[in-house]
């Protein structure tokens, strides 16, 4: 398959050479697209060339070479530079489409507008997709593979930054969605940015929490702490950046909030547990409407759990089993232990293969636990 | 093994015969013990004899048999009815040890010693054990495998009790643990009560957000969301009856919110930054200090992505091919990849062998993506 953004696209400019600017640098050359990558730090820019991100623009400029005219900017740094660099960038290269890839898009065309740039040739746009981990020596080709890129075009921007945003996302394997920007940022507000702040509202509790009673936590306190791992750093800039869609939502938190704490300050007053119930069934509405796997519409699967010593080729042995059977797999999620070596692996499948595939699991001796 | 439970105890009287009652009747009768069952609904009763469960009391009855003196009995009904069944059954049975496996413990064992109760025969535990379906086909009798199980004896119980509710969880395959009945509300309260709470309201935010909007939901969404999905009418019960500890806690996560509101209402202030960067730290912290797998020290491994095609038969290859080379998986997830039919498999594994790994991988031709 021919790249659509090889055939309108000449040398690409990536500004800010971190874990995403060296994952767009890394895919782009994949592509046979020639990039070019600079980034305040010398040395980042560096191990990005090393790494086959692109050719440095200080190496370039060392060896008295010129950086050739880019027809395409993506700026990859963090949100606190994005406005900035991306005027910079639409002045310095007057034929190029600039994009950025920062998580807040409102914010950003607000302010290079601000600047009275040439907005004909920038779009936003956001790649959701990360890892743990940062700096160009984690960055991958492939870190945008089925994730979602999402596209915000504001009113100024022109057919070609349009279809060049657009043929990025895709060329690099990413799932395409287009969306206003204001309307993105209220999006990423509730179903990522008000996430990591419960997530983080909740771990703080664990602070000063003895040991032995953290022992006792099952994968739900696992589950919903696990993002509170985040780099606080990152989470600044974004939480700042996006600060007030995430504060509407946090104000209907509260409320919510204070309520069920007058509730459970009286639990034997009258009403006091249907108010409970409500804000329960409340919670239960939500998380229903969460798509499932594919993306497709809310959808319930059957789950069981099998517990096998706890070795890859047991768990392997599993899901060869499984296939064998001819049933396939929704869901599965290793959980963990406490205190002994067994593991217990969830299986999620349709729910009229649910029955038939116990049954044949049990005759074939597996555990089925639950 | 011979059960310590087998040789210390005669019959055992089951009430309640749920999920939870039900699996304690399967898991004993697996050891070789005359089990009894009853429950409040007819119904229950019977299906928890039809899986194997136990004697249906009402079926004995009606039989024209006498229900043996039970040596111990296990109450197994829902929250808000353990008191009254639990001083019932001393009264009833005054050989017999009397547990309950409610998951709060202090407000019962004051329920029990206000009726004026036989306190030395009475231990309270929880088992800390699930599924997301309830009754009695649900049942297993290896539910509690590898699962925690709390003993928490108040001051006047005594050794034989005490003894009695240790091999009760040890017998049944559980990882025991000794508490005082308030340190357990407390735990759970802060490991557990609070955790679904925070869950239920911010799924609770998602109720109105367009399912287009939600199809760009990642992992972080998920499982900071899963619990939410529980059943209302248990959590009102455990939440009304711990309502005290929970309070407490959901006080000290309303201060924390109140501040990051101020701060992010005026996210250019000075010190604002400093401050959210606090909050996001203390997350961090808490989080980093609950254990990991195992139940061992908080433990950080390394975590890659395998993008593969999405069948049960190339992840159970991967998982195949990690076990010949030799390294142990110490977490593994699949994640749920929108829009597109690949399957984004994540192996955490001990750093040390990370690199080994990955390279392995990739020279065996596997897409590691992240």
């Amino acid at each position: 398959m021919v790249p659509a953004i090889a055939t309108s696209t000449g040398p690409v400019l990536v500004i800010g050479s971190g874990l995403l600017g060296a994952s767009v640098g890394l895919g782009l050359r994949h592509l046979g697209l020639d990039v070019y990558v600079r980034d305040s730090s010398p040395t980042t820019e560096a191990v990005a060339q090393d790494i086959g991100a692109g050719r440095s623009v200080r190496a370039l400029q060392a060896a008295g070479e010129q950086l050739p005219e880019p027809e395409l900017v993506v700026v990859a740094a963090p949100p606190d530079v994005v406005v900035e660099l991306t005027v910079q960038a639409l002045a310095e290269h007057p034929r190029a489409v600039v994009l950025d890839i920062a998580s807040v898009k409102a914010p950003i065309l607000d302010g290079v507008r601000a600047a009275g740039a040439d907005l004909t040739r920038y779009v936003g746009t956001h790649p959701m997709a990360g890892r743990e981990k940062s700096g160009p020596v984690a960055a991958r080709g492939e870190l945008f593979t089925s994730m979602p890129w999402v596209v915000c075009p504001g009113p100024e921007a022109g057919a070609r930054a349009i279809s060049v945003a657009k043929n990025l996302a895709v060329d690099l394997g990413a799932t395409l969605t287009m969306m206003e920007p204001q309307e993105h940022d209220e999006t990423v507000a509730l179903i990522s940015h008000v996430p990591q702040v419960m997530s983080s509202l909740l771990a703080s509790r664990l602070q000063d929490t003895p040991l032995h009673h953290l022992s006792l936590a099952g994968q739900g306190l696992r589950d919903t702490t696990r993002i509170a791992g985040s780099d606080p750093g990152l989470w600044v800039q974004i939480l700042s950046a996006n600060a007030q869609p995430v504060v509407r939502s946090l104000h209907e938190v509260r409320k919510d909030l204070d309520r069920l704490i007058a509730t459970l300050e009286h639990p034997e007053a009258d009403g006091a547990r249907l108010d409970i119930a409500q804000l329960m069934a409340e919670g239960n509405a939500g998380q229903a409407r969460i798509p499932g796997k594919h993306g497709g519409a809310p959808k319930a699967f059957s789950t069981f759990t099998v517990a096998v010593d706890d070795t890859p080729g047991t768990i392997a042995r599993l899901l060869t089993e499984i296939g064998e059977i001819g049933v396939n797999l929704e869901d599965m999620r290793l959980e963990h232990s406490p205190g002994q070596p067994v593991g217990l692996v969830t299986v999620s499948v349709e729910p009229n293969r649910y029955a038939d595939l116990v049954d044949e699991l049990q005759a074939r001796g597996w555990k089925v636990v639950q």
